[in-house]
């Protein structure tokens, strides 16, 4: 397994540089004191948890996985000790509000310290980092007493939360669900069923876990509207605070995973465990729905960490590891043969890497700036913030995830036959990265939000937002390398939505058939405004002499690989998300069987 | 993990349809008994020995694992038994010649059978599967003595053969290994040095092991120029063919991996081994290329073997598992949600699946053909047919193995959360397929390999060897659907392979940079041929009223899938193949660090 070494350099470029992360903060209320020494000093603290304490446990963790028993499951070795670690270094509370005991920095700061500790060890960071849903169900929909007992405690890590929604019979379709909430005379509610796919639904890190639990009231109609949010805390917490008596929830068993075998994956029972509604009954799905954004950039820096990471290991593999010489003639003529990656394709698998990798961290800071204007800016900016992260999440979800996996199969690629040992831990990066396409929405999940919902169902409105933002740049950069053929490229997206959106009137199915190479088409076209940002950057700075010279020409380079041999799979796409929905409807079932 | 189920139908209208095997076998002497009726019972009897035997130990087998002990190596439970068994029922015979002890069955039918019972069980597949490299090298170097002493053992399976080539610093460039073969006093060698990543190096199976090992003489050149190849036997064999002491080779560890965790991949130390020349002197890499092709399809054939499994399972999961409703209305109106299989993403990732697996069958059984027609047909035919494999190995090799793991990550998304869980045994199945990409020859190897030495090397001349048979096919159903579509990829196939070579003149760099888009491309292309074959006939077929028409409406619909949705991603990797080497090679190494 590579050691994780924090991208420094590439994360300051993005927050300070392209971002520029201090002078938007000094203008939204409550994040003044976000400047970039502060910003700066909190990543490098961060690099260094990361790198020290949370990546030497990753291959670990992996081999041991997690432990289940009838009284709870137990976590692998170091794992608690780095949870406690990082509780009394304040991070779980980095970027809560002040006044729920958190410490007021940007979200955006949440988002950088989550992609260096998820590259570390995304198994790791799958048992603080659940805790975003329950704290934000909290804070949102929680009444005084429920803040009052569980917030301050979350926030601080001192308890960690879950988000039970998936039952063995839906996971997507939420409609489904039958766990059931009986009122009780007390006001609270016996919570009955049986949730499945817990992440830290069972752990050995925190004193108390405090679940959110979807079920229906006993009067609730059926379907996704009548869905209720309840707190159910594995200890009952008592009027001063202190633990009370264990709650009828047990964690049934642990699955056996593909990967992320650290992180417990929870069978949950709820035996009329004793639940607090939170939030107006029957408007749980919605409820869940103001957090669902932040939620998903959480998952899609999965994509970016384990790209990172893959890449971290293939390049240090491809200057050390020698084979063949070079088509051009031996480069290392005192070696045996030259190291790999003076070959065109090693380079070409790298570059690949880098051009997601990099990409994707521009893109998804940018989202995680959206949240913070969207809970700080003025009335206006809010709403345009919130337009521009309704339709980029799930681009940003299905979009990185993929590429994500797509880098993690090239680091295995890189390391031929010794890819594919555990012991190089670069198979591992396959395997925990595969679930990042499963959950938090499928890609086809995913899509269908981005086309049906966003695109077509704001009648375009969402996504000229987005255009208008790659106009503004356009223009202000006229004759820049790349900035022609990103307005091409914008045009012809705003021209396929309206195609699509039309088809789709007509038939429905035109959508469905379309949606995910629409997605995956938007997400070139999407990282393309970050490249293109980035070179111009880039340029500006050496003809600034702005010193660091190399780093500035990587970016271009990178940039021109980015498209000259990525962005051009948006022509298939384009091709094939046209071709209609009778190459995938005229086939009955019965035929599929041969 | 989905229970193998063979799909005769498709194996017999591929074999006896499409390619008219009995017709071909007729005419190429010594195969003769090959009848279709002969072929169809060989290969139902096949199907249940895969179906009952090999897929039930499939995931009990990656459970367990092998396990090692100095004694040796033991393999998972059940899986020397099914072996027994497989030796018994004559099955490793089947295609060997019959003067060597086979029962002379064309090599199609060794494919077939390979297909199926590596559907079911890949890992164990991997036994009697490596046999092939050793009885082929004695078949075709070794002297009578050699032959006597281990041909027949090996081709009835009462003993194993690996292949010994790879050192913990040589993989694909085998010029630099190191095992030394002294020779001795009676004429044999003693064989020292490491070798790892050996198939089957130690099992329990079978009670001899014959390693054909790639090592130096003391004066031998440096590079590919100075290795020879030794046979050394586990056990050594008496002169009366009983077998006598054991030799100093040893199953020194096995490795922990990824997938195919029931094969064995093991570290073999040979500590002075007596070893015995086979072949002549330094000549060992040119021994072996005699049967690279057979050897690489064999490997091709996994990516057929996953595909079909993902497919099977995420066809069968996709009609019971119920979410949301049909975008056009309610098809299961009774149930709670309706079928995912009336989604338009689902319905494209099963046809996604399903158009490659069909395809590659087509691909794969002609591959395998042309290997029977170079053993058996006159000069000019065997010629024809050599040059024809030696162009498309590497495709078959490299395209069937990239798009069986596309298939086999289909099958995990399609469960959504469910297939990254171990008990469904989705996820087997992609860990299972990572390794095709990577042994026999990476994908990157195979590209060189293609465009390099094949269709650069031959002046084009290979490659126009198999566009002529494009330009037949069309010629003789022109109009046909896909005709014209086929016709004009395959005058841009020939267009794009006359630049690439142009420009590889001036700098070989352009080649390696274009190579592994231009194998993608040339795969899509190749494919193409035979789905549009398929076509042609299955429309032949409705027409004369032969029956089975929903299997022959199927083809159709699949073959336009192909067309509309999976061969537009040509456009694409056309546009990268020609982006030129610039920005790959304009980055010095020390700027990918960033």
């Amino acid at each position: 397994m590579p050691a994780y070494k924090a991208p420094l350099r590439d994360i300051s470029f993005v927050m300070n540089e392209l971002l520029e992360s201090e002078k938007l903060y000094q203008t939204l209320p409550g994040y003044e004191e976000a400047t970039a020494d502060l910003m700066n000093a909190i990543v490098e603290e961060g690099a260094k948890f990361a790198e020290n304490v949370l990546s030497p446990l990753n291959q670990s963790g992996d081999e041991e996985g997690c432990h289940w028993s009838e009284e709870g499951v137990t976590t692998p070795k170091g794992f608690a000790e780095a949870y406690r670690q990082y509780v009394d270094n304040g991070w779980p509370a980095l970027s809560a509000s002040v006044e729920d005991g958190g410490q007021g920095m940007p979200n955006l700061m949440g988002i950088v310290i989550n992609e260096m500790a998820g590259t570390a060890n995304w198994s790791w960071l799958m048992y603080p980092g659940l805790s975003h849903g329950a704290v934000k169900t909290i804070e949102e929909h929680g009444d005084a007493e429920q803040k009052k007992k569980y917030l301050t405690k979350l926030v601080q890590g001192e308890w960690t939360g879950t988000m039970c929604l998936t039952e063995a019979h839906c996971g997507s379709d939420l409609g489904l669900l039958r766990t059931k909430a009986e009122p009780q005379a007390d006001g609270s509610y016996a919570i009955t069923g049986t949730k499945i796919f817990i992440s830290a639904g069972d752990h050995d890190m925190a004193e108390n876990i405090v679940h959110i639990v979807l079920a229906r009231l006993p009067d609730a109609p059926a379907g996704t509207k009548g869905i209720s949010l309840f707190i159910v805390p594995k200890f009952n917490v008592n009027a001063d605070g202190s633990l009370g008596e264990r709650n009828a929830v047990t964690c049934a068993s642990i699955e056996k995973k593909m990967g992320i075998k650290a992180s417990a994956t929870c069978v949950m029972n709820f035996d009329g465990a004793t639940g607090y509604l939170i939030g107006p009954p029957n408007r749980g799905l919605n409820c869940m729905f103001t957090f669902m954004n932040t939620a998903r950039i959480g998952t899609a820096i999965q994509g970016l960490a384990h790209g990172q990471l893959a890449f971290t290991g293939a390049l240090s593999y491809a200057k050390e590891r020698l084979a063949m010489r070079s088509l051009t003639g031996p480069k290392n003529p005192d070696g045996p043969a030259d190291p790999i990656i003076v070959h065109p394709n090693v380079r070409r698998m790298l570059l690949t890497q880098k051009a997601f990798v990099e990409g994707s961290r521009a893109f998804l800071y940018f989202l995680a700036q959206l949240g913070d204007i969207v809970d700080a800016g003025n009335e206006e900016q809010a709403k345009a913030a919130d337009d521009l992260m309704a339709l980029l999440t799930p681009i940003g979800k299905a979009f990185v995830t993929e590429t994500g996996y797509e880098a993690a199969n090239i680091g295995v690629q890189v390391y031929g036959g010794h890819g594919f040992i555990r012991e190089w831990g670069m198979e591992q990066i396959v395997r925990d990265a595969r679930i990042s396409m499963l959950y938090e929405g499928t890609t086809g999940i995913q899509a269908l939000d981005l086309l049906g919902r966003k695109v077509i169902g704001s009648g375009g409105k969402l996504l000229l937002g987005f255009t208008s933002l790659i106009d503004e740049f356009c223009a202000a950069n006229e004759g820049a390398e790349f900035v022609d053929v990103l307005k091409a490229y914008k045009d012809e997206w705003l021209g396929l939505s309206m195609k699509i959106g039309e088809a789709a009137m007509q038939n429905p199915d035109e959508a469905g058939s379309a949606a995910v190479d629409y997605l995956m088409y938007s997400g070139y076209v999407t990282l393309a405004y970050f490249w293109a940002r980035m070179a111009v950057l880039a340029k500006r700075k050496i003809a600034e002499g702005a010193g660091d010279t190399s780093f500035y020409e990587a970016k271009l380079m990178t940039a021109r690989f980015y498209f000259e041999r990525l962005l051009p799979r948006t022509v298939s796409l384009k091709q094939t998300m046209l071709s209609g929905a009778d190459n995938l409807m005229q086939m009955p079932e019965a035929l599929f069987e041969f």
